[in-house]
């Protein structure tokens, strides 16, 4: 299986996302391997097996969303400097979301740009992170506060390396999969109710969907300006608690269902989600054992550090909510109060 | 005067460069303009007064090359958080090379990127750094190795600011305008040997011609694939003359001067340019007092460190010569012993 990303721009050339088990993979320049300890550990010496290449080179780091940061970027950019890579050489990000978009954002600003292949080794990589070319870094701000739109040349999903993870971050990432069939196909959301993503052909199947949603939408709006931030659905909210409980108690896509929770609260304040509905997804995500809530310490706290995020434009949120399962809409225009009394009746 | 920057991206949007006395500049956003302490003395005033925005702030950078590195692109970037300027904030490059290539790095990955105008100060600036969007910073292992392809919104080219600018570095410049009349156009090049720069109509024609040559080369080839390769006409040699003297003895443009030299002598050997040419060329040059001649002190050692330049891919360098004066021909093929004979020649 494979999904075509169709790009608009012509220096961002189209590229193909192929799902299935890793096959052989050729390159006539220099290539490097940016991977995890903990990837290294389980998969490494596979990868390697099955890379021919001019030269092939590995960088590993350390795991985990703390070493997301300029370090761990110079790290890169070192190494690439240190084997002499040049215009035409190659980076493989070979791991979760952290590496992936750290060696994107390498990728794109070495010799002012060079070529990179994502080869995602967690679920929520699989379906989202590595789709879409958004690279960044965290800083003492926020996340990927700092960062380029740089695509990949290819994306290899083949979820043999799902077998070696955790089941929590398994969850996570069905999370971000449970996000794309709320906003965009119901017909998804109701075949995600009747099947269990611990079948190995069921998550294929759902790896797939999830794939060829995300890149439809980024074939659309690469850059974000209208349709692709809807992928931000539960982020807004997300971003919030992560920066609260400063990125150790949830996983992303954990915070990611405690945003959609919140999300939801507000569209069905608005009339845009009925009780029933939010129920129904919320029911979902529970089968995952994903958390559904957050106690919220203070409100008006937790309301100021929407501005903190970057989505906010000239002191102006913008909400992403489900109108309906299966349809979205995006509000800028929501009064304080309203958020408030939604995130409160949520609290209570 | 204007010249618009047209572009194949539908995200790099077009751009223009507006030639003459800089007018009122009115934003509904926020503003920050990026600038150095020699700029600022200067004309820093000046600049405030002509600007109306949401929110006006400024950020002073030491001046000078060594500067160019990863601490002043923090500090720029802090500065951007610390305004939180937001997706729509727009950032403006007031000075040389230096601060135009850092600020639209800076603009480039703040926010996965925001936009940003070039107010160039200097000559060389103004027909070359600041249209074209190569941004970057230097490094220990050489000159913007780090950077991206980001385009400004607008450039600003006020012949005004040339007016407090030291005779070398107004030189400097002109070595720019001779490497375009050189490799794209013999009537500017004939023009330029019957016509003062130090008159100020003359130099405001030369600047617009200069950029007219540069914006139909970067139309053509935005990220460097092939023909805008030729700008760098002299800059292979000048990297490694730049390098060996530590950034310290010649300006950029002194350096490219020598540089176009060294060309030339590899380009008479090949046949490209008669004697006659390369005298012609060196007239032209000297008639600014730049510098055409540099004592190499190893020519081995001279020609491993084109290696170290970020042009070579897979071992090749390719030197960009002139064909004829108003004619280039890039050559990746020529021998090393050709090279060195060359250079011998010019050492001798």
């Amino acid at each position: 299986m494979h999904v075509n990303v169709v790009l608009n721009k012509t220096t961002s050339k189209d590229y193909s996302v192929i799902i299935g088990p890793l096959e052989k993979l050729v390159f006539e320049t220099k290539v490097m391997i940016i991977t995890n300890s903990t990837v290294a550990a389980l998969h490494l010496s596979n990868l390697q097996a099955r890379i021919e290449a001019k030269e092939l080179h590995t960088l590993i780091l350390p795991d985990g969303e703390m070493y997301k940061n300029f370090e761990s970027l110079n790290l890169i950019l070192n190494a690439c400097f240190e084997h002499r890579l040049d215009r035409k050489s190659i980076l493989i990000a070979f791991g979760g979301g952290v590496i992936g978009d750290m060696t994107g954002f390498a990728a794109s600003i070495y010799q002012r740009g060079i070529d990179f292949i994502q080869i995602p080794t967690t679920l929520l990589a699989q379906v989202d992170a590595s789709v879409g070319g958004k690279t960044g870094i965290n800083n003492d701000y926020g996340k990927n506060l700092i960062g380029s739109f740089w695509q990949p040349r290819a994306v290899y999903c083949d979820s043999a390396f799902l077998k070696t993870l955790p089941k929590r971050e398994f969850a996570a990432g069905v999370a971000e999969i449970i996000k794309m069939a709320v906003t965009f196909d119901k017909a998804f959301f109701e075949w995600l109710e009747s099947h269990d993503l611990f079948d190995e052909d069921n998550i294929k199947m759902a790896i797939h969907k999830s794939i060829s949603i995300k890149a439809d939408v980024v074939s659309q709006d690469e850059t974000e300006q209208g349709i692709r931030a809807v992928l931000n659905y539960g982020h807004t909210f997300a971003h919030v608690i992560e920066n609260q409980t400063h990125y150790t108690t949830y996983l992303h896509g954990e915070a990611v269902a405690i945003g959609i929770m919140m999300a939801n609260a507000l569209a069905q304040k608005l009339g845009l989600l009925s009780h029933e509905e939010v129920l129904r997804i919320q029911a979902l995500l529970e089968r995952y054992a994903l958390p559904t809530h957050y106690a919220i310490d203070d409100l008006e706290t937790f309301y100021d550090a929407f501005f903190l995020d970057k989505k906010s434009a000239n002191d102006k949120i913008t909400f992403i909510l489900a109108k309906g399962i299966g349809g979205h809409v995006m509000r800028n225009n929501i009064p304080k109060e309203t958020v408030l009394e939604a995130l409160k009746d949520l609290n209570a």
